[in-house]
């Protein structure tokens, strides 16, 4: 058998749905989308419902879901809580169902919905990800959420360090120039990962908007083993 | 007067053409097309026509004008000749004006046609284009062709050594998480970028239809002074 696919997208708009119907999709969206996701189910959700739009979201409210939804940032006025990993705590999503709309990671998980399968990645799941990948002998497409389909910084060092982590496997290989400038990037970023974050135009969104708490948590490695994976059009607990 | 604007684009695909209409586009599509067209000025040429579709650089050819047209790196049969800058000898080129069809390099002229001026970048022409862009008074985007709408190595890392001698005059400021990346990719390639260029997608693509001849060549600093700009949809020597 010959080695596995390794490609990597930086951008929704860059997105080719042709190539993979048998690959498993990566999704990537660390500040914050992708984080907050993983964190609910480290501490102990139960689904979570990808929502597109604001009036989707106001109707799991109405039929008594625990609602997430923010749009640039902003928690929306009927929801009970945003984007922020830290909104995830055990004692709020412990055993819950959770509808969650946001502004960029919702619309991408739809997107992806024609491949094999469907996961999400992170820094704080980037260990028990990248291991459980390497047992299945599928390709993989690391796709970076971006910021407005515009390539971010901050999605594509994650992708870089998840393709180090498959291609030391060498079960993998590569011919795709976003894979390699995912992998080199990284390189520079993994010595200071704070600092290098400092430079990204989301790192100042953020901080703009004093919703920066979160960034240093959202660049720990291994805070979780919980890799969140769609079934059916919703994210569960993928069971390995 | 605050700092001009620098942004880089990876792809046609990721082109907003909105922002750019008091900007200067630099085209990059080293390998081969922006490196060809500077070739072209350096021998004497005296425009280029860029032209869209096989059938439009057919009609130029009956009347009576040199073409130069491939497709996927392949001269089609009525053309001159193709697409290396190998092609565009001081012997066929000068004082002549060349109809010109590529897979990649005319559609992103055509889409950049709102900017305030549309010029070629490459690394033949790197200094010299700086030095001029460093004299307008003008925001900058950094346009990578790409190849077929994916993000390239070749034109990333051209963008990032142009982003980083702009940057290096303090004219400018980024907030562009694609200038940034482009930087730190130059920052790796320029030690060796021949060898950098290795593990890009077309190097391999050109080097299987024996066409990698030229690559050495397009990664030469400074090869000439020339500045190909767009006037009325064709492109002519910038008089600076």
């Amino acid at each position: 058998m010959g080695k596995r696919k390794l490609e990597t997208c930086f951008s929704p708009a860059l997105f080719e749905p042709e190539g993979h119907n048998n690959s498993i999709v990566v999704i990537i969206d660390i500040l914050r989308a992708s984080s907050a996701i993983v964190t609910a189910f480290a501490n102990g959700a139960v689904a979570i419902i990808p929502v597109a739009t604001v009036e989707e979201a106001k109707g799991y409210k109405s039929k008594g879901y625990l609602v997430a939804a923010e749009r640039d940032g902003y928690v929306l006025y009927f929801a009970d809580f945003g984007n922020s990993p830290f909104n995830f705590t055990r004692e709020k999503v412990e055993g819950k169902t959770i509808a969650y709309s946001t502004t960029n990671g919702t619309g991408i998980i739809n997107l992806s919905s024609s491949a094999y399968s469907t996961v999400i990645g992170s820094f704080l799941n980037i260990g028990a990800l990248t291991a459980w990948l390497i047992n299945q002998e599928r390709d993989v497409l690391l796709f970076c959420a971006g910021w407005k389909n515009r390539f971010n910084l901050e999605d594509t060092v994650c992708a870089g360090a998840i393709a180090e982590l498959l291609m030391a496997s060498s079960l993998y290989s590569t011919i795709c120039d976003s894979t390699v400038a995912a992998m080199d990037l990284w390189s520079i970023a993994r010595h200071n990962l704070r600092l290098y974050i400092e430079k990204a135009a989301q790192n100042t969104r953020l901080r703009d908007k004093n919703l920066d708490d979160c960034i240093d948590f959202c660049l720990t490695l291994n805070f979780t083993g919980k890799i969140p994976v769609m079934k059916d059009g919703i994210l569960v607990e993928n069971i390995p």
